[in-house]
């Protein structure tokens, strides 16, 4: 066997799981699986993590990308004209307006994975508090001045160090932002984040039901001298609340309305803004382009990737209200592969097959949801024992497995590492062609973010996997889950 | 007007600077400027900042990227044997052992542009440290736990909160390793890097001539008790030692061999690895794949991004020597546009391309940047009171002005804001068709970087355009250099 260079080790666990096939084609929500006795076809249910919600290679998409490489567009030309990145910004800011109801601009920066916008946003939020910080300093500083030096020595011992203080960002439990060296202090996996604490600003992980409470334990005040008195002022520590719409790697959670009513107006309060990550649930998975349009959750940030190219390029953008955008910015920030007129094309003709026909895809979205809602349930209700809940918001939906880790079966074993998910994975990729994930971080949650295009063909026999898989998981059958 | 919402700033300041044309088409080194009078070429030296080595396009790219559309290759198959990326991260690897004559194998993570690859590269090396901290705390706290109550207890004391420090990445003056949350903290320049360092780790940056005293100066010691004798142990504080081969933003600056070993040196005694950079100055631009294998330096990682994907797709790769990798990485991070079909289909190609007839494409750098740089001292020697100096490698090349910041004229207050090279470019792109940039932390540089089929015909329309402007300038004549 050759050496094996790129993750060994990942391949090792995939294949004692039975997932490391190699799949050599993709159109909608199949893929062939390449094996001695030829490719097979296998529905696909992972859905490149949420970039899929039209299916691999769409053919409009395809169409188009060869389009683009036959009128050989520029994809590098950095600091010159991208009049396609500007369209692709008021496309989405068309649907913006329609969802939200509102008319507030959002200016548009770009970039290249779900995990970069997350850092172009944490970069732009800690500009905006650390000139908020700034101008606090100077007007307390001015006050000082010409104050009582008595009161102003006060203050000063008070004050000290506290401008300084680094940021802190609020997420809720479960959340997930990404896995790059900020974005990963993000994401409330202990397992990706902790070793990784040395290396950029953490976060706090905020219970739904306390977010008022979080925001005020974070609450530092400096102090000031107005009209001969002394005054605290609160200093803005908090640079922004990050908060999916759809918790993905979290389990599939949909954030409830409440909560969401509870971090915009503590967000508004304290003068910090909120950043809606619609990495995995935007574009048009849920029944609607902006997933937070559902519970009224309008970001003063939001950061769009995965599905944004098509299934095919790679990008992202960070969409900033005009109220809170700081131009300078963009003369701080840049990125080589960003802003493209490959993947800012792509991503037009997806904001356009999605809003055709007044918005056919998002209906098809909640309606082939629904349809698939309703097999996960019905397997919920013949497997009660088995199944602990079925959730989610159109094509974005987790199954949850009751705790599977008593006992001494080997499949209980794998539930104590953390992998039965993955070991039912396996099982329904190897006996019924199905290919589905747990969330990464709840991987007793089983993932479904098909395409639009899921038929209920494709439902059935997911449906038969995945009672199959229940039967085995209540009759202690390991067996029949396990690879021989 | 319609309204302008992506990066409106930034266009007013290219616009201003007669800079925001439109390219509508590239071809090996040119760009199309779309204009009222129709679609003009010109001649595109910025050459996507390093990523375009086989120019715009290249047409054996272009048709393998429709290869790939036409074959629907599965771009999201995340979690499943990616058999290309193997045979990418072995292509990668016989470069690396001929050029660098070792046998040693490195691993590849692959990421998707080159400030990821840098973060995940941070990420690995703090992994790292963080395991080699928590080992000799556990030896030191096994021996003191046997040691004579006295001194471990002056131990603990000494100990106290050492191992918990932050660590501490070197890089050396001038360096730029991206813009991303982490990584900016690597990026010299303190315009792109202050604003942001609440967000992370900080580097320092170490002047050449002192690579030694700045990794003395981070020494930290704990305390032992060994053999009944208190004894000092290095804490692992420094994760990693940043370096570019050949520094591209900082002013396209050629690392000496000589300071490349010292900074090997210094790694291999405390123990920390050194990461290449060769975002700008790898995949063969500077007459071999790997721009430090000419000085000797061969890193522990090595972070290949830009040019890897061929012009067409955004992909970036660590290379990490076997017996510093760490397997279990590949459990704790990943990336969902990682590793696809598409970019290591290209990647392959590229690889190929340039590996062709022995390496023709290498000497061909080597020769039209030998051809290029003998044009750029043309210049200087005809101007050597506007000229500085003209350096680089192969086809990575800078030409540095002397300062224009004094006297009165408007070219003097550009230069005194930091746009010298903005000016210029403005004019060299309006008269002369030629697109060229400064370097992004030297703005009186401007940089070269063509690709290998850059024509002598090409280059002579450079040397008219430099010597206009060198004229212009030493006769301190703003009407011929400034807009109208």
């Amino acid at each position: 066997m050759a050496l094996e260079l790129a993750e060994a080790h990942l391949r090792g666990l995939l294949s004692q799981l039975g997932l490391d096939a190699e799949y050599v084609r993709g159109e909608g929500d199949t893929l062939w699986w390449r094996t001695p006795s030829g490719d097979v076809p296998v529905v696909d249910y992972v859905g490149g993590y949420g970039s899929l919600v039209l299916g691999h290679n769409h053919p409009a998409l395809v169409e188009r990308a060869r389009e683009l490489l036959d009128q050989r567009v520029p994809v590098h030309a950095q600091f010159s004209y991208h009049p396609y990145a500007n369209d692709l910004a008021a496309a989405l800011n068309r649907v913006l307006w329609r969802e939200f109801g509102v008319e507030e601009p959002y200016s548009a920066i770009f970039a290249n994975t779900g995990a970069e916008g997350i850092e172009v946003a944490l970069k732009h939020a800690e500009m905006d508090r650390v000139g908020r910080v700034a101008r606090l300093r100077a007007e307390i500083e001015g006050h000082l001045a010409s104050a009582d030096p008595e009161l102003a020595a006060r203050a000063r011992e008070h004050n000290e160090g506290r401008f300084d203080l680094p940021p802190v960002f609020l997420t809720l439990e479960g959340s997930f932002h990404g896995k790059l060296a900020g974005s990963v202090q993000l994401t409330h996996n202990e397992g990706y984040r902790v070793p990784f604490r040395g290396l950029a600003a953490q976060a706090r992980f905020v219970a739904p039901t306390e977010v008022a409470k979080a925001v005020e334990a974070e609450r530092v005040t400096v102090l000031d001298v107005v009209d001969g008195e002394l005054v605290e002022r609160d200093l803005p520590v908090v640079a922004a609340f990050f908060v999916e719409p759809v918790q993905g790697e979290g389990g599939i959670r949909v954030l409830e309305a409440e909560v969401a009513a509870e971090i915009r107006a503590a967000a508004d309060a304290a003068g910090f803004p909120v950043v809606v990550d619609e990495v995995q649930s935007g574009v048009g998975r849920t029944g609607a382009f902006y997933a937070a349009s559902h519970i009224g959750l309008l970001g003063d940030y939001i950061v769009l990737a995965k599905a944004l190219g098509g299934g095919l390029a790679k990008s992202s953008v960070l969409l900033v209200r005009q109220s809170r955008y700081l131009p300078d910015f963009e003369l701080l920030h840049s990125s080589t592969f960003a802003k493209d007129a490959f993947s800012c094309h792509l991503g037009l003709r997806v904001v356009d097959l999605l809003e055709a026909e007044d918005g056919a895809a998002y209906r098809r979205a909640a309606e082939r949801g629904e349809a698939l809602a309703a097999a996960l349930r019905s397997v919920r209700d013949e497997f009660p024992t088995v199944v602990a809940d079925v959730r989610g918001k159109g094509l974005m939906l987790g199954l949850e497995f009751h705790d599977q880790t008593g006992g001494t079966t080997a499949v209980a074993e794998f539930a104590r590492q953390g992998l039965l998910g993955y070991v039912l994975a396996g099982y329904l990729l190897r006996e019924h062609r199905i290919r589905v994930f747990p969330t990464a971080s709840a991987t007793h949650t089983l993932r479904f973010e098909p395409s639009i295009h899921i038929t209920d063909e494709q439902i059935a026999q997911l449906v038969t996997g995945l009672r199959a898989a229940c039967t085995a998981l209540r009759d202690h059958d390991d067996p029949a889950i396990l690879p021989a």
